[in-house]
């Protein structure tokens, strides 16, 4: 597995891989691989020649009070991981290395931003849609890899796609949970046992929602059950739990789109997302 | 000479130029080429195998009291003129294929659009910007070349593609003038014919200028005496005249950067440009 980190060094790597007419699958992350991660990894190898994977802490999509400078971390045991899964080349560049001077410009997408973690997280989301367009133009992929996790990412990841005209195919992979259901995060890790325990709630109230749906059950009595759910549940504080049409994040006004339910509850300093897609096939 | 309309053909053929191992230059117009243009076309010839050329008068970069709707075209002369000068690709979409959905991503460089031009032309540089970065997307150009003409434009440019890690090649062309100093522009045609004539006076102050720096006159009496110069003159309403270190557009503060003077002035309806750098060697 190869190992690099510089921009002019990605740059040059990634476009003689083109020129040689290799397919190349990407997997931005920010590290501290779980399994989901890894399963990003996988769907990026059926559908590509070389598949590259970022570790990159992204300052720029932190806020003042957020959890940057705790944010884990553990670049000899990811790639390990990496190499294990296939990866061919990590790219882990540092801070100085993707923002070398001040920053000017920035990528904003907006409406989708505007709900769900964009309301709380300013200047999250501009965060996002900016490295990963960096990122882009350096690694160059032909496919990029998300996951499911981050569904208003996902969402807005698209949406500049398709507005910039870049070139890249977004495919999104499934939310990989822990056996309890707990979904899989870098920050998971965080939590006390306790509140790792009690996290399994996120999960439950989504499963339970999609039933209530699929039953005929409205938007409203679904969440405001999730709700009373996560209240009663000892130390977390639920911060949104929202029905949205899906990937517009628009308000859900009949059944033409998917809805997406998504949440997010804190233990503690630790924040937690979780999400669940019902198609309008469904 | 090929003509094609379509971001995905465009794409497909730009794709197919850089796997054959071909360089591609590229020059953005808004059409209604003229002498300033086809020399764009030269400089970019100088450093590339393909040039495409593309014409798009994009409407996210006019405001709503501008001349989007007068700004001329003729795209038969347009085709003549770039193949005589050795084009080898027109790219012309239409405005439904460059935006064929509610345009919610805009790249927004900062401070360097905050003077000259942006500070009354809002929104202008937020269009200029997120249109560049579709047509580079599109394009894929190794190299990509602007006119020295719109200075600020070269600056907000070059800074997105260092911020963005956009791996094209910024280069500049000089200005060209007219016999009696005036810069080429579009515009010019629809100035009346005394108008024409007296727009004269925006180059001539700026050369004058540059030699009153030169001799060590100050900025701000240079500046006084043009903007006296330009106000003499019959119909000529000065919107901003203004010396700038170049190209981070900050306040002069010592010799260590290029000065930039640069000005805007209406002739009725008709807003021309100017300027003129002076390099910190001269």
């Amino acid at each position: 597995m190869e190992r690099i980190s510089t921009v002019s060094a990605m740059q040059a790597r990634a476009e003689a891989l083109r020129l040689d007419g290799r397919r190349i699958g990407f997997i931005p992350t920010m590290g501290y691989l779980h399994e989901g991660h890894l399963s990003l990894i996988d769907e990026a190898k059926r559908d590509s020649d070389i598949t590259i994977l970022s570790i990159f802490v992204n300052p720029a999509q932190f806020g003042p009070n957020e959890d940057y400078n705790s944010y884990p971390g553990d670049i000899a045991r990811d790639e390990l991981l990496a190499e294990k899964r296939g990866v061919d080349i990590v790219f882990y560049p540092s801070v100085e290395e993707m923002y070398p001077h001040k920053q000017l410009t920035w990528v904003n997408v907006e409406t989708v931003t505007e709900v769900l973690c964009g309301a709380s997280r300013d200047g999250h989301f501009r965060g996002v849609s900016t490295v990963v367009a960096k990122l882009f133009n350096i690694v160059k992929p032909h496919v990029a890899v998300f996951g499911q996790k981050d569904a208003q990412q996902v969402a807005v990841i698209q949406k500049m796609v398709d507005d910039l005209n870049m070139n890249v195919i977004i495919r999104i992979a499934p939310i990989v949970r822990e056996p309890n259901g707990l979904a899989m995060s870098s920050r998971n890790i965080r939590l006390t046992p306790e509140d790792r325990k009690n996290a399994v709630i996120l999960s439950q109230v989504l499963f339970r929602a999609k039933d209530g749906i699929l039953k005929g059950e409205s938007i409203s009595s679904v969440l405001a059950a999730a709700t009373k759910d996560i209240q009663a549940v000892a130390h977390a504080d639920l911060e949104y739990i929202e029905a949205l049409s899906y990937p517009d994040l628009g308000p859900m006004t009949d059944f033409n789109n998917d809805l997406l339910i998504a949440l997010a509850v804190r233990f503690g300093n630790v924040r937690l997302i979780d999400n669940i897609l019902i198609k309008k096939s469904s």
